[in-house]
């Protein structure tokens, strides 16, 4: 039994509310337990510039922390005047799983801009994220489709993320604070609403893994992973499978 | 009649959410209409250089705003590397209003850092922030009598802010974006609980104003600053006068 | 009696000194006694992204201080990669309230850049800036008429500005800097040559202040702003009232 | 057959030139074919703030490349003012990758800063330098038990890393630059001597990938990386196994 | 004869105008022409980081331009967030100068910060920059007498600074801007009170220059020093050889 | 004798290595003894704003250092967010001594960017880079001549650099660290193959110099040049004069 009463393979209370703030195209607050992100899709009428003139369009995506979303204030990143590696490294890691079920084509030539900032931070921020971003840019598509903006769906597939960790031995789901940083092993892991990976990131904290082990974790995000699909299906009003 | 129905003389909505997130030691939501602003206070056992070995305490405020909060997405300061010269106009302010009602003696040699950030913005964002953080900064005063870290209560007044402004020849209060995008003249008063006045900052937009707009103006604010120190003290559970 | 000898209602000795450096279209030398600030107006043929194709022109400030223009020296903005928060709530004052008295149509797709530039500190730079920055902006515009760049003349009105304080329960005119740190209120004012109000901007450093206390500051500041007025005239050789 | 003639599982020419500049501890010169890696491991008797006191040493690293490096020029970093969100990502990888193996006990209250700077780039410069950052640092532990600044040999395993990724269907074993912006799937994994895994980070890029895929790619993987043990045991002058 | 009515080998009229602002220890303005730098001497009881304990002190230097010193409009470097290489580059060269003739050990564990700000700029900046900054810093030596804070005299000899060029075959002293811009060969000449050489940069612009050449540049600048250094006394009340 | 063996006007073995790396239009690793430079030039199709439409190209360089190229680890320069004022000085001096052996007409409306990279440093570092950034921007320009995309030669003249200083009274040749360190005169001259002066920075460390001196640095300096030009003759396969 883990700390907070859950089973090994359980998942923390989900909450993705769309139309969280006005004026975002697309705007869900999403909670796994006690971490709670903002994600919100803008719709832009330009793009990068390597992506000028193609016809297609662009997805990428920003994460935040508010300065007291965890247990220890952190510096503000606006006024440090950068952004830590670790804000770097998850929302590249966000826009790539965004763009993995994105047809750009479909997209025309705009840019749809995620941002992930999160409200509170108990373990898992940058899964929320995902999970979250993508019913903030299912709801922005949707926005595109009523405006006459786009012809053909630009989303392929859904995709979803959850965390899981080997702590003192035992395999977990979702990873609360407490747990991510007892962990032994820790990995994200990507998936498509088809049961397709987009990203797995194993990371040995201590001891390394072993390829039992990585399996074993796989099976529970694979597992995980299904049920925050079928929220996110629940959430946006879509009949589940 | 206003655009949302209001009198001339009539505030928006009003909340007051404390313990709006868990690690903080005061956390408040304040929202003035759809202005949504998350203040908390960070109690820390340090001082800046220029207050080591004082025996007293600081007070001090940041500003954010989320990329979304607008009607059109502004870029992420900490991705742009440096906060805006309003950002810092405002977090400079908010630090002000809150050292004017503090006792930073009975503080006691640390900081309440103060972050105030924007999750949805339709004007008037600077006065519901002091607002909310005054609330906040009560929260985690009495944070610290209960952990027997202080002795004297540090608050010596309330504090409240609210913007008012001339459009179209009529003097309003707490002005929408909308109204403040329009006005010829914009003006922020911060008030203490007693009445006295902490800041008066009075800009005109297009024409210059005369001292009787300017008397106008201040009445308005007098009023209004009056409502919302009710509403701190219920939102505290203060007997009311 | 104050320090330096004067009445509580007296400007310090006040000059304006034109034509002060060769290469700016207007470079003017503003000193409030000790405060010595070098305005220059440098006219550009281009104007802000915002404002291009508009036909409008742009007026915009900048500010600074050599490092050991004040008591100690102050470490070099330039040098430190960054300008501070009052370095930019500075700017931003001179900027808004040069824009106030501007008609942008008439000066047609251009800027003015106006650099304030203290070169000696002692109280009062920010209003010393605006007093002598109207000016250098005046001469860049005769400068723009004798070239034949502009046919309506782009100046609606002056426009100067004064500190005044309490000090020890009296209300003061100019305060040097010795009064500035020991006042409980301290407020800037701008006023156009026509008495009406550009920017009122009152701080209750210790006590707050009461609507009795703001009047009689007020009264302070117009009578002081309608001698800075006086001596602009006289300095661009224009005809007095 | 490969572009170079390689099979599907068979590395690029390998190259481990140890004490390839003069001055610090470790300096090795990693080649993965055409890609070189100039790896430096430099002592320094000191630690980061949150491990001073500790007793425990810190391993970090920090990479770079010469900006002509690529096929194109790229912008040197050191003149644009910041490391890439791609620099800072495996700048940590590696960081991570050498602390997995590292006793931080054993080394002491010191750090061994490992810099990896690629001078060309043919893909996989992230594998490549932390297979030959590894060797720099069993260098600097050398040095360090030679001047007797350590008793117990600070380092737990060896640690190596290879990619692998999905081209045109077929799993693909030390992938060249060519090979790696076509691939489907692409993926590195870090692997301690004793066949631990440390990191496994795959991503798809174009199509998602499956379980079965996963498995190919990490069979794939961990041939290679044994053979990359074997010559770093030989460059080192270690009997083999 | 030049532009100006100059012989080939004639100094611009200097001006050497000591205590031009009040704050500092010594405050120099510096004219060459219509080319005016303000020197300013500040002494700072600490040293730089690698100096403390020494006993030694130590002297740096600052250099910058206002932004309309020039004939159009440079940009503020501290608005830009960081010095050019060539603000850099003078700022180097006028510490290192001063540096030259100071016996550190005398000055005892503190430091003088001489900033350099050209006010007006028309030519050969840098060498008024280090002729005014030694009468600056000779009068931050003397007021360091007067306090008692120091036995020895810290100066052991003059410097002084000009610039020679060679402009269509001819060799001319103290180069104005428009003769600095046309010329073939530009140097700058560092020389002590002694007649010693502290700097010596000659820079082609266009073709080569000879041994011979460069032989009458240092001919032309050792005579224009000479005068520069007679100067330099007067204004400090000297008695002249 | 010097410590390493040579007479004082004898050069370090010097090594001129072209085609070092495979990207770049030019890559020669330049060594001065232990000195170790790689300078890559890199042909790009685009020209600085200042130069656009001139038909006219352009030739710049940048330089950096490896960390631990030198005998104490640097901080990274990426790192830290900015070049040092001693980078940017170096990196300024190679763009104006390649510059002044070119045609840019000849060029095109094209850009040679170099960029030196110290991999291994004991003095002499931009000295070594220059007389390698030669070599490689004569390789670039074959390369252009090759690709058809020049009708005329752009090069005018080869282009070398050498160290030159007095320790302990005595005039050596190419200094290396620990002679740069103890040397009371330092001086970088910089020559052409015909044998005009490009660059001659002197600079007194300690004591002064005198003319004597500076014609006895000349004098070594020019010997020693003639032998880099004859190095970079052999080396580009040119018949020898």
């Amino acid at each position: 039994m883990r700390a907070d009463g859950r089973r090994a393979d359980e998942l923390r209370p989900l909450r993705l509310e769309r139309h969280y703030t006005r004026h975002a195209e697309g705007s869900v607050l999403v909670a796994f337990g006690d971490t709670q992100v903002l994600c919100t899709a803008s719709v832009e009428e330009r793009v990068p510039p390597f992506r000028r003139g193609s016809g297609a369009g662009w997805v990428t995506a920003e994460y935040g922390m508010l300065p007291r979303a965890t247990h220890t204030r952190s510096d503000r990143e606006a006024a440090k005047g950068k952004q830590s590696g670790r804000t770097q490294e998850i929302q590249r890691l966000i826009g790539r799983a965004m763009r993995a079920v994105f047809d750009l084509g479909a997209l025309g030539e705009r840019t749809i801009q995620l941002d992930c900032d999160v409200l509170q931070a108990d373990g898992g921020t940058r899964t929320a994220a995902i999970t979250g971003a993508y019913v903030a840019a299912h709801d922005a598509c949707s926005w595109l489709r009523e405006q006459g903006l786009i012809q053909a769906w630009p989303l392929r597939d859904a995709v979803a993320a959850i965390s899981v960790g080997i702590v003192d031995g035992v395999p977990l789901l979702d990873l609360a604070y407490t747990e991510d940083s007892a962990c032994d092993t820790d990995m994200n892991v990507v998936m498509t609403g088809q049961g397709g990976m987009i990203e797995v990131q194993g990371t040995a904290e201590g001891a390394a893994f072993s390829r039992a082990e990585l399996n074993q974790l796989l099976d529970l995000a694979q597992a995980g992973i299904a049920q925050l699909h079928r929220a996110q299906r629940l959430s946006l009003g879509l009949s589940d499978v």
